[in-house]
């Protein structure tokens, strides 16, 4: 198992960057590798068990459940079903803080995954850089 | 603000504790005090933001949200919205931890709130007796 | 009981700003109002358990004892034995997590307390600002 | 990386529990396996960055350092220095908690590292039961 870690600092107060990240279905919105996402059934996307599916810009197709869901301290729980990376038991979370000085928000974004052997660097680097560094920068645009 | 803290081990699995409790319209079937509950506007039971209303053995009549629910670590968090006891900014967590030493669950059950000015030894004894550890009780005698 | 949050960003990596934080006996090295501080007994700063005294630049004397200290998630928690402020109860908290973004430090600093009768808002604000923030805005300076 | 999870009941208060537990140097007595220990350089057991040189009953000598203590919320963190298991990145971290129902303990111990290749589930297996479980069923029958 290898473990991913990816934080940053938005400019913005953790609830008005919760209320865009809160929802399951929003990856395109705020991230740049999205194309377009749906959820399974027809769920709503803050149903606990929900599966959202969605198409990266290469065209790839993901299926990540969601496992948990926190208004309380602004954080989620996803694991991947279904990936074109070809991992396993992976899990990640994303959690908001509050930054008092400056009402600004401490984002982090972890992940927990098994990888084909030999591919440890390349996934992790991909996991962290190219998928949640990438996500927060996009996001801070939007945000600005 | 005063806190509540009631820690009991069940002698189930956790998974089989959870398949009971996670489900935020059940009070009726868990605990000895709640005589009927329904989610309002029919939503599901495991959306974050849905509201039990159910109504005690003794007429009562209490209004809680659902804040947090995480099928990954097994807790819930909820919020009172409306209650007899006439506390304020109350927050309830409910978690489930296994006891791989016999295949057991331990259970927590913890609350802050703001009670009553003069009712606070009162209220920390009600919750954390009357309520928690009543529920956990009744709920070890439905498990065996 | 009040609770009191504070959270800063520090524009050093977190091992840095932890070898200045970490030895409970430098706060007149990092804050502005401690004149000077000892370790009653002589004994290492880094052992649980020891008492700091210190005297703030208004004469007050104040002795806090370390519960806890941890060099695997940067972060320590003390009580309050004696203070002039006439707080009951005084836990509190201070933990660094690393901003990868930019290798910056997250640094949040809260406090659970029971004031004086009427006292709450006034100590509220004295902890929050005129201490945890103080401090940060302090260390801010250093760190440059 | 691998991570393993040992948890268990104690017929005992948690602040009983931790009065044993606590002692990095104490070992020898609560566990079966340890034929003797010391802490290096003559430090005391409850300072922070300490390492205690145990010898094993069938003589391996193990190293390892105290990274994190609390008196707080009853828990030790640790790593391996040096050891004949031949595992990297060993953490590993022992936590108790209190029943509140019976007035006993909940105690938890986990551990991740990195074992050697085509050893992963020996190694899980010996650290989880031939260590962990071991230590606790060993110190059950002290408390009695």
């Amino acid at each position: 198992m290898i473990k991913v870690y990816t934080s940053t600092v938005l400019d913005s107060p953790a609830h008005v960057v919760w209320s865009i990240v809160r929802d399951f279905n929003a990856l395109p919105k705020w991230t740049p590798f999205v194309a377009d996402s749906r959820i399974e059934q027809n769920l709503p996307s803050d149903r606990i068990g929900c599966v959202r599916n969605f198409r990266t810009n290469d065209g790839g197709i993901i299926r990540e459940q969601l496992l948990a869901l926190s208004d309380y301290d602004f954080q989620c729980v996803y694991s991947i079903l279904e990936s074109p990376m070809g991992v396993e038991n992976y899990i990640a979370t994303l959690k908001l803080t509050p930054v008092t000085d400056g009402d600004k928000t401490f984002a982090e974004w972890s992940a927990e995954f098994d990888p084909p052997p030999g591919r440890e660097q390349e996934l992790a680097d991909h996991v962290g850089q190219a998928v949640f560094q990438a996500a927060f920068t996009h996001l801070k645009q939007r945000l600005r």
